[in-house]
């Protein structure tokens, strides 16, 4: 399926996390702010940017991007509202509520490296199971800046012990959408205590002999706006990814 | 000699090229805009990341960072003031023109990784000749926004021909000082018409047997602020640059 009729059958309803969706093609998170916040915003994906790689960002107003061929009130299957730093509600799209000064920023993904996982023989449980990408907020900070500050996010792939050497090689070679990871083995050291209740996203059967590895997610952002009580935002909802129109090797380091 | 020791000698009058000093000690250039034009530079850099890596910014009127203990307005030995996209004046200091709203970038700049050219037997002619590096406006253009568009600028390094491969892995180690080079051998390709005219710095001798070989320089902002006609900016005197209190390794890729 091409991007183009992905969004499409998102922008006639269907929410569904993206996991799997358009093999070969990048997927982003998508959060827009204010464009008095603009600044604070790039900053703070500048200062953190294995959780916020920035891959395009919209002028104020606009409903797509260099990037992004589709319309991002629309084209996720899922958005998540933000109003006085509470997420007030969960939609299918936001064209009532995109404003003229909306700055809209589309950061990496981990999902645009699945298929290289997979394509290594590391398998993906949340693939195999059909469900969404299991998300945690950790105990870890990330940096801020003057209005913007809050914890890491991660999301978190079993990996049989035999086979976490690859998924560090092969994941770190995608170092704009997220790259290698950034934990691995012991949730608690980064003040995850249940893996069985994930933030965002679904739980994953962790297996005897499997390692959790826990990836930058680009859900911190969001994280970040609930933390720093931001008076507006559009997100999209966790793992409802936009499905943008460029292929996943051009994120490949060389 | 420490970094702060080097700045003292700057703040007292000295104005040199600053290639060779404090080795292992990390260089930047300088760029302070109105706080106004700080997101558009900030995207500048970020749509053109190995010309303008940003290793730090500091808050509006503030004249020190995080990683620069120095006062930026009197401890680089050279200043290159920009009104109205013209630049009007070089200075020894500018405590005078230093407001309220200014913003400064500390940007990566290639001297950092010439020790590890050094220590891996690739000879850098300027600094055994004691010159500033020759510098050159090329006809590449840099990836625009709304308000900012310019030149790639670039310095260039003689290399014998059978050590331009080790410049190549050396200087790719340290992606956050400009990393690999951005063109090697034809300098016509990249529209410098006469290495003997460089258009900031000195001339160096181009001997039998070495090849040019160039890479991406943090005055590529300057030129910027040139193409742009921007009415107000700071610069440093290319060459003579803010000496940080990070060490060169701090940017050696692990």
């Amino acid at each position: 399926m091409s991007p183009a009729q992905a969004r499409e059958r998102f922008r006639t309803g269907e929410r569904v996390p993206t996991a799997g969706w358009c093999q070969g093609w990048t997927q982003a998170n998508l959060i827009a702010v204010p464009k008095r916040l603009r600044y604070e915003l790039l900053l703070f994906a500048h200062r953190n940017p294995q959780a916020c790689p920035v891959l395009d960002i919209g002028e104020p107003g606009a409903w797509s991007t260099e990037l992004f061929g589709g319309d991002l009130r629309t084209d996720l299957p899922g958005y998540r509202l933000y109003r006085g730093g509470e997420a007030v509600a969960d939609l299918d799209d936001v064209v009532a509520e995109w404003r003229e000064d909306l700055v809209p920023f589309l950061i990496g993904c981990s999902f645009t490296f699945e298929r290289a996982l997979l394509n290594a023989g590391v398998p993906v449980r949340h693939l195999e199971s059909g469900t969404n990408v299991p998300m945690y907020v950790t105990s870890v900070p990330c940096r801020s800046t003057g209005s913007l500050s809050g914890p890491l996010v991660v999301s978190m792939r079993p990996i049989p012990g035999e086979l976490v050497r690859t998924a560090i090689e092969v994941s770190g070679r995608y170092p704009l959408v997220h790259g290698a990871p950034v934990h691995i083995g012991d949730p608690a050291a980064i003040g995850v205590d249940d893996l069985a209740r994930p933030d965002y996203g679904d739980p994953v059967e962790v297996r005897t002999g499997e390692v959790p590895v826990f990836w930058a997610c680009g859900v911190t952002p969001q994280a970040a706006v609930l933390a720093s009580g931001i008076d507006f935002a559009i997100g999209h909802l966790p793992g409802h990814m936009a499905i943008m129109d460029v292929r996943d090797d051009d994120y490949l380091e060389p």
